[in-house]
């Protein structure tokens, strides 16, 4: 394999179809599904990659794997680290195993054990922490300290948010000529990265970001041209608790067209429709993008809309007992 | 389209080849998929056919459209009946909508009112009856009587078995030289077509039934080598909750090379593997097969295994109880 540069500038149109070479051997092309059902009842036309099926269950695969490609030769030696308490950790690390890299975790004590042995399985090395934001950052400093480790930013990384934008680079592939891709927003990773692959490889598409009402941060920095970080971990959407970073921002602003609010509730709705009719298991933070459209019907009417499935790892319990709820 | 035969006699080579023509046009080609995970963790090699992904979310669809394209243009006037309280209903109701017949669906008075209602949607009559074998029989027969509609019996039916016997026959364009297929065995439409379709396509290919142990009729009749019929409506697996019957008693006897039981835990626990690493939903029928793997791993050791995932149709409140019950 070639050598790949850590990025550190916004990445161009060459560095994220260099990223989808580099990272191919390693992720899954995930497919497309539509749904009969769904187009009907909506009256629209959605074409849903699915990253519920990418390695360790979410499109967070594609932007580790390309930020460990890119681990720069002088930091090799003593590995990689970052703080998660999700999807990002069980990608980073699987990502690292495959390269022959340490990786040091950081975690909230908090975290569902579950998560923390899956992480662990791979053979990284986890870190406990107080469940806060700062206490993470505090304790994956003195990690980095300690250990020289490369740190990789869950999504504030150039390098994460190429990977993430391959996403849509094989979407665009799959379904030509969209109108519209919605991608779910939280830190920004995925949603920058879909909107640099649609500005450079399908500039009519437009790309919305999808984000529960009650963690509006990037709808209100959206509208207000300022980075306004707010945490609200209330949402069920676990996956979009966190804040847009500085980098994922700076894209988003530029070239994302809207971003659009959605309920809890709605949220439930979208998901469980998703489950039934589509028989996939997506997480909530995936359904987001199809409540935006349930919830602006004339918007998406007779468009070509991709939706990014953003992942599929799910505690059952919890979402059956959501479904329960909202019956 | 041209005439199709009502088919009166074990479907043939050509038989199957035409119904798969015929049915194509309505029937989703649904995709085969694989699971790392799973193949690692039980060291198999396991390919899973995706009826889930079918249309009315189960295989039923494809015996009852071809069932339908058969009826006999003398019985066209007067429609076509049958009773069912599950798949089959839903899967008769729309092939029927599609070719313009008027259906008439007996489904038992306890039936999930959402399934009842599915039906309906699809401009079926339905026509309630007593919860019991014997009352649906005579049920039917009344309707029968009163309006000379065209019976088609949900799986002692040549039409019907040869419809399912083309899941197997994608199988294997899909994924050749299989070592076994596994299909799940209630009333033995699905396992005698796909015992069929292996005989005729791909003769080293072995076929198991995979049955729950507290409905094992199948596998009494088959290692008894006659019918011995026995309705057990307790198991989890509420699509296999029926008996063989003659039509596909003599094909199973003929070309299956094993039944295989397995718990009903075994089942629940199947399932959540499935859930878990594949993120699809499939019902408890459906796990019947990966179960009977789990449970005999030293069979399927290193070998090529098909499994037909029979279809994802589940109430969500149940299966909640289930995983809660099996953690």
């Amino acid at each position: 394999m070639k050598d790949l540069d850590n990025l550190t500038h916004f990445p161009e149109k060459t560095d994220i179809l260099e990223t989808h070479e580099a990272i191919k051997p390693y992720i899954n092309f995930t497919p497309v599904f539509t749904s009969r059902s769904i187009n009907e009842m909506l009256d629209v036309n959605i074409f849903f990659k699915c990253e519920n099926f990418q390695r360790v269950g979410a499109f967070k695969f594609r932007g580790a794997c390309n930020a460990i490609l890119r681990v720069p030769d002088s930091a090799q030696q003593c590995g990689v680290a970052t703080h998660s308490s999700g999807n990002h950790a069980q990608a980073l690390a699987l990502a690292a195993k495959m390269q022959n890299l340490k990786a040091y975790i950081v975690m909230p004590s908090d975290s569902i054990p579950i998560k923390i042995k899956a992480v662990q399985s791979y053979g990284a090395e986890t870190i406990l922490c107080e469940p806060t934001l700062e206490s993470r950052e505090t304790m994956l400093q003195d990690v980095v300290n300690k250990t020289n480790a490369f740190f990789i930013h869950p999504y504030n990384n150039y390098n994460i948010i190429a990977g993430q934008a391959t996403a849509a680079l094989e979407l665009l592939s799959q379904a030509p000529e969209l109108d519209y891709i919605i991608a779910p927003v939280g830190g920004g990773g995925l949603l920058s990265g879909t909107a640099l692959s649609a500005h450079y490889f399908s500039s009519k598409t437009k790309v919305i970001g999808a984000e529960p009402k009650i963690t509006n941060d990037a709808y209100n920095s959206f509208k207000e041209k300022k980075l306004i970080p707010v945490i609200n971990i209330s949402t069920i959407a676990d996956g979009l608790r966190t804040s847009l970073g500085e980098k994922t921002f700076n894209i988003i602003i530029k070239h994302v067209n809207d971003i659009i609010t959605v309920t809890e509730e709605d949220i439930v709705e979208a998901m469980q429709l998703i489950w039934q009719r589509m028989k996939i298991i997506v997480e909530p933070s995936a359904a987001v993008s199809l409540a935006v459209v349930m919830k602006n019907a004339t918007l998406f009417k007779n468009r070509k809309t991709g939706i990014i499935l953003s992942g599929g790892n799910v505690d059952f319990n919890s979402v059956l007992q959501l479904f329960k709820e909202q019956k």
